[in-house]
């Protein structure tokens, strides 16, 4: 049987899947971006603030006409928030104005009013002011043409609150790559239905559709196989027709009825083993074009396939932030078997990194504990307890 | 005016919001669960794996048949995954198995296919096994009863991964608050129409709305109103109506036309100034016993108000990590306004903490590029280079 370091099969599952996530913009409603990455750079569109505004409740003039305090002014108009106002104002005169409101031309400060005493046909003002003084200026915090955001960001509220203060319609953002998920499996039921004998509840469907979900990628199908061939080739070329790439999970190993290894291979995929525990048989291939990953089966191995061969390349795609692969030290020492790459089960805790269980493939509720996957390299068979083992983070 | 601290009022915020966001449980399908929060400890319904079965593809046999080796036995049966499979095998006697199907009493162990000849009718044994190698035993992962996940755990893949693979339909979730979303303001218009004078876009209704779901919240309405008293309070009692709770911006400070303020005073509302900047005039109130947090107007006093009062108290109540906050130095010094706390926007660099802009609370550009609120105390009027400033992870 054909076998593969991580890194090179890692490598494969880059070099097969990474075409198929090449960058496609799609634009989506400001109100539906949250989460979503920009496509393309944004210039704004417009000068923000739009208009010269009050930052303050009071009184705009010039600073010329309130340089002597206390003077007394004729009040000429009232300007509040989303009024037109007064298109100019005369040297010696002031405008009751609101904060947001647009100061005239010819007024080129704002009076607070607690600085004045609030008069109605005219008002004093007591404290001077500078030109620019509790004004807002045109273009003070974006000019018509600045960069607003960089392609590859990832939207947040502020961002949106960015976009819509611009008067933005809609995002340029990445479509979000479209993928299926197939499980295989004579054994798999529905949650819901009594287990029959030698029956377990299909888990791996939703393990995948999930991790796909978290990490930018659209599930658009999600279907079980039995093991016969002709029903999976059916399923499968229903999900070739429609995604961007497939995950299968089951079916890879080397005993008899495994149906995705048996319909791939004349198809041209790969299957062999790879140099790790758990996750060591894998299958890769592309029908008509689409990519096809083939997990293992068994729960734990399908979704440490994922982090270590599917997320990366996602991430990297979707420009969202890299999976972070840390060095921490171990709250205690571990063995690992030689000869293999061990993806241990681990939590970070103030004492170092613990284990959640040993190397067994099928303990699901340790994953679930965990939040880090502990990489110990094939040639380490013993660490020490403070040693530096790189992690994973889930 | 009346005045508050920071401090104060946040408590003021935290007493009136906390008892609307009491924890509600509703179940919800496991494909729908990613990210929402455990309501309840739960245990597995059942042992897992639910029945012996194999770790490889092999042969099952009782160790005491593989003691010497090599050995030749009578295969008397194929057991695939999904099988039933014979119910026990007699001493003496192999049956061929595949990964995961159900090891048949009398067997102990299996042997790989590759310690044999993998033999149809019989099998020669090359190596020896101990009893339970390459069995995955009923309950050697979860036994029935055993505490599954805590509540209050915020739901990954891998934890629903677990649920599933127990067979579980609904998970017990806390059901995410209501908000309702109010801007006011008569100078607001909808993004996609041309401006008029004095008019700006609205920026607050997306800002809240997706700051809000990005922290467990469902936004059940989001309505804009002018500044007529009539129409914000027919807009203000149906939000409360179907609502938890109800953010609004604008119309709270000192000025004139100011709505909010005005319609919510005389039902017992508190308005005033809350000593920090931006984000000085808010308000308070509670609309037949629904809270009404009230948020000033300028977008990005809007934003520094939900992050400083609003999202510690849901994250809290949702279950959710805490806000972070944290003491960083700074990269460059810095100057403050004596007697007002400060939220200044800034980003986390490898050379510390940079500001982003100066105090000026319409800066919407510079917060969008900001990851952090720099939160300088009201007595501090100035800071170094490398002085520890606390931040607020944005």
């Amino acid at each position: 049987m054909t076998s593969r370091s991580v890194d090179d099969h890692a490598r494969e599952v880059q070099r097969l899947l990474e075409p198929a996530l090449a960058p496609v913009t799609e634009g989506v409603a400001v109100t539906r971006a949250l989460g979503r990455v920009l496509a393309a750079d944004v210039r704004s569109p417009l000068d923000l603030p739009v208009f010269p505004n009050s930052q303050m409740d009071g009184f705009a003039v010039a600073a010329e006409s309130v340089r002597a305090v206390p003077v007394t002014l004729p009040v000429t108009a009232t300007v509040a928030a989303g009024d037109a106002g007064p298109r100019r104002i005369e040297p010696g005169t002031a405008v009751r104005i609101m904060t947001g409101a647009p100061v005239p031309a010819g007024a080129d400060c704002v009076v607070p009013v607690e600085d004045t005493d609030a008069g109605a046909a005219e008002v004093t003002v007591r404290v001077s002011r500078r030109q620019g003084e509790y004004v807002r200026d045109r273009g003070s915090d974006v000019h018509s043409g600045d960069l607003l955001l960089a392609a590859g960001t990832e939207l947040t509220a502020r961002h949106l609150a960015m976009f819509a203060a611009v008067g933005t319609v809609e995002i340029p953002v990445r479509r979000r790559p479209q993928f299926a998920v197939i499980t295989t499996g004579a054994e798999l039921i529905s949650a819901g239905r009594p287990l029959g004998p030698g029956q377990i509840y299909d888990s791996n469907s939703i393990a995948l559709s999930a991790s796909l979900a978290a990490n930018g990628v659209d599930v658009v199908s999600v279907d079980r196989s039995t093991d016969d061939p002709e029903r999976f080739r059916e399923i499968l070329y229903r999900a070739t027709a429609s995604a961007d790439a497939v995950i299968t999970s089951g079916g890879v190993s080397m005993g008899e009825f495994e149906v995705v290894r048996e319909v791939l291979t004349p198809l041209g995929g790969w299957f062999g083993h790879v140099g790790m525990q758990p996750g060591g048989p894998q299958g890769l291939a592309a029908v008509d074009g689409v990519p096809v990953l083939n997990f293992p089966g068994n729960p734990v191995s399908t979704l440490v396939s994922f982090e270590v061969f599917a997320r990366p390349v996602l991430r990297r795609a979707a420009g969202l932030a890299p999976v972070i692969a840390d060095r921490l030290p171990l709250a205690a020492a571990l063995t690992s078997a030689a000869g293999k790459r061990q993806f241990l089960r681990g939590r970070r805790t103030s004492a170092g990194v613990t284990l959640e269980s040993g190397p067994g493939s099928h303990l699901v509720a340790a994953l679930a504990r965990a939040d880090v996957l502990v990489d110990v390299p094939e040639d380490v068979t013993a660490m020490e307890a403070g040693d530096k083992v790189r992690v994973w983070l889930l």
